[in-house]
């Protein structure tokens, strides 16, 4: 299955849309901001006088985070700039930005558009002078000239793998009983899933790494999982398994489709990510990390393990992942489906977090290009 | 009025959308071919080795033409490189192609987007390899960093002027008679309306002055005049002369708000042209001409003075009149006098494309930055 067509978060900013559910990439944003200030300041002090630094995200969806790397890099610069003046320690080079906003072609570009103007009023006194261009296409696709970008920066999105393995999609019973790896899923079909995901993986590195000038940095930040034990899988495919035992599908769909029916998505451990990047060479990882996330976007503490409304929080979650995964189910088994099934998969997870809170595990990862 | 907000071509692409009714831009296009080309080739072979070649369309629109430009572009140094092959002429550089469509953020950005795959199947085997990037934002602000441009390209877009003059849109009644320029049109408002456009034109050639690398270039294709007399004004004030005659208005609309309302639009003559170019003293001119397009997208024989199918005509040039007119018209109107609106204009220009076929004149000019 070609996923490009289908793959990206749902459009517009209704009650289901990505862009009215995406605190959980927010809060990723939040944690990530030290290493990526640290990588702008770095790259910023080491421009030529009168030139232009450019700035890539990849996947940057449509919705109020769509803009926050662009804030964030904006802010970095202003501060760094007054902190230096304060000092009197001669001004860093006289500069301008250019921001790339990447997403599949089926992104709402639109939207995203159509917000850069609150963006300028609340960066009118902001310096440098920046511009906004939006850049369509996949990821593992060429998307820039070579060397034409100082930073890549990716958030929530390098999961996604490319497509589906053809002998997943086939509708052979290989994978029965779920859409992604679960407890049941057969070893061969769990080395199916690995495998393109370090085939993608090596060729986003690949790519970036002729994108990117002289020692150019990205910054990404992806779902994973903690335990190295793939049959541990833990929290993330979790919510997938839950959604692929809705009841709703029973009745409502031929089995043939359910069967092969398989998430473009890995969640990969550190060490799997760390042996991709050593294999392939073209860059040094200058910082890894892994932090947890709630479930539930609204939920702020990570650190207490007791979920209080486990009802309002089962619907959080589940609209968190329609907004995701709706085009994709929507492409697979037709729009009728999808209200039923997730009003049935909210209250299943509320019966989950009744358990215990669960977190996906997020990784961080810094790297350098050795040009 | 600030027009940023709501001068767009119709979205989408049904009956109605730009993109089904903008066969007149594309022939605009086919005209200008020949100067393009020479500015492509020109600016092509002066690129050193591995470089990118950066190519921005201002006033893209979405539609079938959007992505003519990007296309010409592409055969051009595809065409010229096989050339240089067969002559066993040493290859030129080898380089990469970036593209920026530009358009104000209310354009469909979503439907060009969506059409890029199209592209990228017909020029498969086609080099160099090309990126193409939507620029949202006025061309009447900076879109670019500096020195970031080689060619800049636009069609049918600069005779809109940024703004109409307040004193215009307070709803004073200084043009009763008209929409734009009428017979009636007292010259104090005529002073207005050329004020506003020597004063953006001036604007949008120091803007571009900055954005073009060293000595790049500019093809320039707009809606002007042949007559030098402004009350003569011609064919294209016609048009909006008719609009404002339509009977729909009466009954449905305030008086104060037809009054109020005048296009941000401007149709010059060659020689006023050259003169704020002179004036602005940053560019040479390097070719200026005009040709005659039909009203109607349909007709092809531009030599031809008689209107066969005058009902089937009027129907045409009302449909495209209204593809780029009714956003404007929307905002200032509301939604409801659309349709009878443009079924009566449709039969007001076939009478008057009963007594002779109407032209629009088409300016092209070919500008060189003095750097």
């Amino acid at each position: 299955m070609e996923v490009e067509q289908w793959l990206h978060m749902a459009n517009g900013d209704g009650e289901n849309s990505y862009a009215t559910n995406s605190r959980l990439q927010e809060k990723a944003m939040l944690e990530t901001r030290p290493v990526l200030q640290g990588a702008v300041v770095e790259l910023y002090r080491s421009l030529p006088d009168k030139s232009t630094m450019v700035v890539a995200d990849l996947g940057c969806s449509s919705g109020p985070n769509t803009l926050l790397l662009v804030w964030e890099v904006i802010g970095t610069i202003s501060d760094h700039n007054r902190e230096e003046e304060q000092e009197q320690r001669p001004p860093a080079a006289a500069m301008e930005l250019q921001f790339f906003l990447n997403d599949l072609p089926g992104n709402d570009f639109n939207l995203v558009f159509r917000s850069l103007d609150r963006l300028q009023e609340l960066t009118a006194d902001r310096r440098p002078q920046y511009y906004v261009a939006g850049m369509p296409g996949s990821f593992y696709t060429r998307l820039f000239p070579c060397r034409s970008v100082h930073l890549f920066h990716s958030s929530y999105s390098l999961m996604w793998t490319s497509k589906v393995r053809d002998e997943l999609s086939r509708g052979a019973y290989l994978n029965e009983e779920s859409i992604y790896i679960g407890k049941s899923t057969p070893p061969a079909v769990i080395k199916l899933y690995q495998e393109e995901y370090q085939k993608d993986l090596s060729l986003f590195l690949t790519l970036r790494f002729n994108e990117l000038v002289r020692g150019g940095h990205m910054v990404l930040t992806f779902l994973g999982r903690k335990s190295k034990d793939i049959a541990r899988i833990g929290d993330v495919c979790e919510t997938w398994t839950l959604l692929f035992f809705c009841n709703v599908w029973q009745g409502l769909v031929e089995k043939e489709k359910l069967v092969s029916f398989n998430l473009p998505f890995y969640a990969p451990s550190m060490d799997e990510v760390k042996a991709v990047v050593e294999e392939n060479n073209l860059f040094n990882v200058e910082h890894m990390s892994v932090f947890e996330s709630s479930w539930d976007p609204q939920d702020y503490d990570t650190n207490d393990d007791v979920v209080l409304g486990c009802s309002s929080s089962g619907l959080n979650v589940a609209r968190c992942i329609r907004a995701v995964a709706e085009p994709l189910i929507k492409k697979h088994f037709g729009e009728a489906i999808l209200d039923d099934l997730f009003m049935v998969y909210a209250s299943m997870i509320s019966k989950h977090l009744k358990k215990a809170k669960a977190k996906y595990p997020i990784i961080i990862i810094y790297l350098k290009a050795k040009h």
